[in-house]
């Protein structure tokens, strides 16, 4: 079996930091890459300054498969991600002639002012990320892909970027609902489970609404019969804990 | 003015990075700490593996006032945050009689087994954090606060911990609406007033709904007085902005 092909996002912004844009790309991409086949393994959010954001895409980029980043490709001066990508991967920035003729079907003459042509500054090497809905493109360079924070965007983005990426066998996944016995009824035996079949991932996942837990299991793993067999254990280990706990 | 207070969240948990559960915590702490003067620096969300968690606990609580983190402390084999934190802070860890108690509140004595009791592992020298709503605790040792996942316990813990925790000065803010004002109007001379005012953070942040930008251009200071000239410029630069585009 192949290796997994692995991922980190990279969010940039300081108004997820202060709580004033609540994030929605995170989930989004975590779901779809998932699908695709494409294991997200890390996640950071960092604000708008230089240092931070080219040192998290140093660090990113070299231990996974992929970095994804969204924010910070507006026309404004707080939009930095273009320059810090450039700076973190050692290659010169410019304004892209093919980014340029992009904004051109957005924008009269008149109107591509110093700002917007902002918006075309590639690092030297990338290849485009066509914008459906505004223009101003994201980019790859390397294993680096840059996205826009507005999730309308992003998502545009990440289905046209999608097509081009390696992706690995997808991780096939079973959800168990654990009905209502509580987590920590088989919260031991479910762990000895674990241990008894290491090629899968197993996890409990409570939820709180209306006063009380549901609890679900789910078991994740590359080889279907893999995890056929760890799917055999828990439904035996929940059928005999429901039976024991059934009123006589 | 006295050092800001500054703090990181680590996000623990396989389901987040799969997508499976869509978290809803960051925000939330995002805008709690704000409100009371502590600066969200960074957020890392990694999976449930010992090395990824201790590795981020260590990094994350010496470089930051707090560390913040949420999942992985209940009672099944995947909740290993206890653990973890114990490890990166270099303390022993067992069940911790003041947490065992707080579970009898909830659990008979034949009820309280192997993975409740789980529950009750806290690193020496921790104090406890209250659950009011399942009672297992979270805990702080150090400058680390270990909360749970589930957001509504994760609130409950949060509004507990606060008040023993060192605050700074509470950042002001003031939003400008744009208007419709598109961000490549005003982006160059926004930058110029951001230049002119280092002590006043300004960001601009589209939003994309019906097929249009909105934008709202932010202004964060802890000195009231930078921040109102600060608003005073940019108020102009909308105003004269706006006279510019209206119809004559």
């Amino acid at each position: 079996m192949s290796d997994p092909v692995t991922a980190a996002l990279l969010v940039i912004g300081d108004e997820i930091l202060s709580g004033r844009t609540k994030d929605k790309n995170i989930g989004y991409i975590a779901e779809y890459l998932t699908a695709i086949g494409i294991d997200l393994r890390e996640v950071r959010v960092v604000p708008d300054i230089e240092a931070e954001i080219v040192t998290a895409i140093r660090v990113l980029k070299d231990r996974y498969s992929y970095l994804f980043t969204t924010g910070g490709i507006g026309p404004t001066h707080d939009d930095i991600t273009a320059d810090c990508v450039a700076r973190a991967c050692g290659v010169p920035i410019d304004h892209d002639p093919r980014a340029v003729a992009m904004l051109r079907e957005r924008y009269v003459e008149g109107d591509l002012n110093e700002a917007r042509l902002r918006m075309a500054r590639i690092p030297a090497g990338a290849e485009l990320i066509e914008n459906p809905i505004s223009k101003a493109p994201g980019f790859q360079i390397g294993n680096v892909i840059v996205m826009a924070g507005v999730p309308s965007i992003m998502q545009a983005m990440l289905d046209n970027v999608a097509p081009r990426l390696r992706t690995g066998v997808r991780m096939q996944v079973v959800t168990l609902d654990a009905g209502g016995l509580p987590e920590g009824i088989y919260g031991t035996a479910l762990g000895e489970i674990a241990r008894l079949h290491p090629g899968v991932s197993i996890g409990s996942y409570p939820s709180f609404t209306q006063g009380s837990f549901r609890n679900q299991i789910v078991l994740r793993a590359r080889e279907a019969g893999l995890l056929a067999l760890a799917e055999q254990d828990v439904m035996a280990l929940l059928a005999r804990l429901r039976a024991d706990s059934a009123p006589i």
